[in-house]
């Protein structure tokens, strides 16, 4: 099997969910792991062994001590004792960077730029899927239904014309940061400042109270068929708070088949499929749905799921070897100077 | 005033037209340029003296005995004969690196992970401009009308219901490449064949001959207003050839305003406006319009335009200055370490 290198860390407000995201991770992919690769919040990178991969590890700062790393075009290179060293054995990286610098485009647009081979949703895909507005665009696109919404900048009279509860979120965060349910008038001045902390632009829309919600990932492998997690109903709680679903980022354990039939087992698939498009190529992403009066809803896409939903799968290693074999492939594009000459002799020069 | 680099080139398509846009900006900017930075189409970074600045060093390889520079953390360097040494005075780096690579998010990705300022559009802003789908979902998210469009895919059996002429082209490509109007029946094969060989996503418009175009740039100041450029009429062909663009990218003469009324060039700003938002922060963009029955249509957004689009604007150089001053900040992001500490404690180790 080939090895995967995971990239954690990053600037973001989930830093420390893809750290605990990677840590658990390890325990699920083992000896498949060539190398941890973190991304410290202020764009270092360093090279952790395995053994150093624990919580307290980043909390107090010993990953400084760690070989620090650079990039280079088709690698990583670390100061040896007689100049630079590449780091051997990178194979695919797989990002787990979440958030922003992660979701956002940025970590895949470096990793595209350097040429490493990576599993991560390319950059428009990060885009589409980070900004709440542009995912919603884009399933009207694609014809799958997402809730109706209102939108909002900082600095709008904002006046809501949804019936309480609703939800409130900042356009562009993932992992329920700065995200309020507001029951009455009274919450609203909380949830706007919370929300606006975080984002310019920020999204209302109506919260269904113990809605119907099935989680479903998947992934694209080398002979372009969808490749399905099982459908999971996660636990109902009135918002998943960031703590709960912080502790969630940590699991280990497989998660169980919710008891649904087989015909909204496929209708989730469809959507899904529909979402996937080429769009998503070379990622593993989780869709979230709700479903109210039969009909399907988008709720979100976790382009960079936690911990990768590694708990939807059964022998997630083998599905990481699958979509490792399946990564997009840029075009070359031959440079031929051909309309420099031309412009030359239309000048005269 | 303070200087800007100019990086230009990249592993596009439109890898010789940022070079001769780069040209054009030297005889506009003159002086305010610092620094030429020359990306190859291997992502390899040159220091381009300005006296190189010459079509042949590209054409040439001659390029390549000029220095060779690396990204670092808040800048470049390049080696020195007692290790590396950081360039200096780069100020604010102006990216023309037009089509893939630059108006796809990588390059803006790049700079914005090694924190250099830059005058770009920023990710999200790169992916939905460059994709032409993405921009029709994001047009009629903003409430700007667009021509109505088929959408394919390669191996799609394409049943145009247009009346001929229509156009086709790929879905995320500039500069009229793999372009074709389509007048009859015979013409489609090549069209799709053109499209298809850059691109597995196209798409199809009506063509209106003789529609009146109308081209205006703008950008956002730092007190957040907008200032917009003149409004030109460009020159009418049956199509812009990949060649007539290219030779209009090396225009140094200031446009002529079109001769339309006050209302009209209101709303033609107007849906700039919409268009530019929040989104294209930080960028100078060129907005390409229809008018068709009195109703403005968005052609396409040129995220970075060909040589800026300086001939739309007089005194070019303190408008390079003012949007210099207008970058978009990100937040800093605290990294706390607080929720590793909490789940260390809540797992009991």
């Amino acid at each position: 099997m080939s090895k995967v290198s995971v990239l954690f860390g990053g600037a973001s407000f989930e830093h420390e969910i893809s750290i605990v995201s990677a840590i658990s991770l390890k325990k699920v992919l083992g000896d498949n792991i060539a190398h941890f690769l973190f991304l410290d919040g202020g764009h270092h990178l360093y090279l952790i062994p395995a053994d150093k991969m624990q919580a307290k590890v980043f909390a107090t700062g010993e990953y400084k001590q760690c070989k620090q790393l650079e990039w280079i075009l088709g690698g990583l290179c670390y100061k040896g004792l007689f100049g630079s060293k590449r780091l051997t054995d990178v194979g695919v990286v797989l990002s787990l960077i979440h958030g922003g610098d992660g979701e956002d485009g940025v970590i895949s647009s470096v990793l595209e730029f350097y040429k490493l081979p990576f599993i991560a949703p390319r950059v428009a895909a990060c885009a589409l899927s980070f900004n709440k507005i542009l995912t919603k665009n884009y399933a009207a696109h694609i014809g799958v239904k997402t809730l109706p919404y209102e939108h909002y900048r900082y600095g709008d009279d904002v006046r809501c014309s949804f019936v309480y509860p609703f939800i409130v979120k900042p356009a562009t965060l993932g992992s329920s940061i700065g995200v309020s349910v507001v029951e009455q008038q009274g919450d609203m001045e909380y949830a706007l400042d919370s929300a606006f902390s975080y984002d310019r632009e920020i999204l209302i829309e109506p919260f269904y109270k113990g809605v119907r919600e099935y989680n479903l990932a998947g992934y694209k492998n080398a002979q372009g068929e969808l490749v399905f997690s099982m459908v999971e109903e996660p636990k109902k709680t009135e918002l998943l708070s960031f703590d709960d679903k912080y502790l969630d980022f940590s699991r280990t354990t497989q998660a169980k088949q919710a008891s649904i039939d087989k015909e909204l087992e496929s209708k989730l698939q469809e959507a899904f499929k529909r979402i996937y498009g080429d769009m998503f190529a070379g990622a593993l992403i989780r869709c979230d749905f709700f479903v109210i009066d039969d009909e399907i809803y988008l709720n979100e896409i976790n382009p960079i799921p936690g911990s990768m939903a590694h708990y939807l799968f059964e022998d997630f290693g083998s599905h990481i070897q699958a979509l490792s074999q399946a990564l997009p492939k840029s075009k070359p594009i031959k440079i031929t100077y051909n309309y420099v000459q031309k412009i030359r002799a239309a000048k005269g020069k």
